[in-house]
């Protein structure tokens, strides 16, 4: 049985507020719009649908008439009038793919950095200028030097995705250091959930195991599968983007999500395969993955939580419970995917 | 009296080398060319000649017949096959304002990172690639914590432009884990010397003061001018990059430039007046310009002089005459700037 949310955020405080969701029909963000929607904010999504980004219409599904939807890039010079009376930008936009970003890192540094620029370029010229929330990543980090992983470890991420993700997250240092704009960087850890993209393997792990669980295949782990990671469910995720908006004390500051119980790679197939009922087998780790795994890696949110009382409440079998449960009864998104 | 160059670099192992200079006709470009001609090498030297970032045919004046000139962008697809053959690339491409960072963020990612990614591409697809040493800078350190600052700093950059260069930065450490690519990193502090660009103020204090000694005004330090740094004379940047191509050991590794004795703005104004015959005068610090002043910051070249020997070996002053002597030799450079 899941508990109700404890909500850290003052949920309240939304009813009429407008807030742009940038990449809203993406996975965290399309999460983030729906929430928004029904705690009583006016959300406009804007979303580039550029394909292979996750980007999906039916991701607002339900809720598509209480929101303003806006197919747009970033880069779009009309991006200022599109933010235009917005109290938040929350910025969920980017490129996920670590394993693209080495066959093709000219399309990810354009959604990563180039795109970050533009919507904070855009941002700094409103008057009064928007809240902005980043979604970053604890991809930045690397290999993890010492555990649980804080804030003030340097950034020495392992392939060109951390590259960018790590300028654009700096951009929302700088735009905040040098003009004063409102921006928060939360730092993510492997977000799952419904909505997610199951379409490409190299989304990352999760997403494999899900799709390959419901479609009754065995979960392949690479290696031992022991290396450990923080998982957090995306409504917990969502959560965290609602209460650093409006926690004044946050912004200009850089936060990690993280979970209070790592779990190994192989657990969290094991995890998945409990639910879906198929059996969990090791295979050798790709030759092409073992440059920019980064081994063991979690994260510490002693810094969230004191800032905005943010905790992750949602255990690792109830989310999983939720999302195969979600697919399950939206066969269309993997069918054909 | 200078004394003779006493090179760290096997300038013998030059003769016959091919290597290619890219933003060949720019400041370090250009001196790193004439020198590498001068050593016997066998130089191309690739330019886009974009207008205000510093490049300028006047550069190789004398060397013209001795070279290859290829003006070309280094985004254009040719570029591989320009490389080609190239035992070296020497990499001194960029956007070096800070300032236009602020004021155009998109032209500065396109030169700082997005070219860099386009070389460093090209690079891995030649067999056998060449080695790569690449002008990167010490500005990506910021506001000094500690001092000297040595490379296990962490990247905390003040601008745009200081995150974009340390992402082309790193993208040359990832080229070279991930695929193996022969790459050194230098991090370069203030330079200074003949060819620097004088057009724009924006291209940092010292050709601002040299511009000015030029034409007999006074020379204006911002606020007090207490704050230290550490200048190089360009022919010691040149001996640097000549040396870490020649040491296997380096390849992979980041390497401070420094001097040792870092001098305060007041008095590198002091020395430059001192050769031009000018007053000093202080005058209050531009607003926009104080929230990207990183105050003192020099840094430790120990590991570069440990792996290659390399020293500065230019003191201030000479340095100083050479360049306003190099200037007077050659006012068509600044006349009309």
């Amino acid at each position: 049985m899941i508990p109700p949310r404890q909500s850290p955020a003052p949920v309240d405080s939304y009813a009429q507020t407008r807030v742009a969701v940038l990449g809203g029909l993406g996975f965290i963000g399309s999460n983030l719009a729906r929430r928004l929607i029904d705690v009583g904010a006016r959300v406009r999504v804007i979303d580039a649908l550029l394909p292979g980004f996750g980007g999906d219409r039916r991701n607002l599904a339900g809720r598509e008439d209480r929101c303003e939807v806006d197919i747009r890039d970033a880069r779009d010079p009309g991006l200022t009038a599109a933010l235009a009376g917005s109290a938040i930008v929350m910025n969920a936009i980017g490129q996920v793919s670590h394993h693209r970003s080495l066959t093709d890192p000219h399309t990810d540094l354009a959604a990563n950095a180039d795109a970050q620029l533009s919507i904070l370029e855009a941002c700094r010229q409103l008057d009064p200028s928007p809240v902005v929330v980043y979604a970053g990543t604890r991809q930045i980090y690397g290999r993890a030097r010492e555990l649980p992983v804080t804030e003030s470890v340097a950034a020495h991420p392992v392939d060109i995705n951390g590259v960018n993700k790590f300028a654009g997250e700096e951009y929302h240092r700088i735009f905040h250091e040098v003009y004063g704009l409102r921006t928060v960087r939360l730092r993510l850890t492997n977000t799952y959930g419904p909505r997610q993209s199951l379409r490409a393997a190299s989304q990352g792990v999760i997403p494999t195991f899900v799709r390959r669980a419901l479609t009754g295949l065995p979960l392949q782990v690479f290696g031992t599968g022991a290396q450990r990671r923080d998982l957090t469910y995306v409504d917990d995720v969502v959560e965290a983007f609602l209460a650093v908006a409006r926690t004044p004390a946050a912004y200009g500051g850089v936060f990690n999500l993280g979970s209070d119980r790592p779990a190994t790679v192989y657990e969290i197939a094991q995890a998945i395969a409990a639910v879906a009922d198929v059996p969990v087998e090791r295979v050798p780790f790709p030759e092409e993955l073992k440059t920019i795994e980064i081994g063991d890696s979690w994260s510490s949110y002693d810094r969230l939580e004191r800032a905005t009382g943010w905790k992750p409440v949602i255990p690792l079998a109830d989310g999983v419970a939720r999302t195969l449960g979600f697919f399950r009864e939206h066969p269309a998104y993997w069918r054909n995917a």
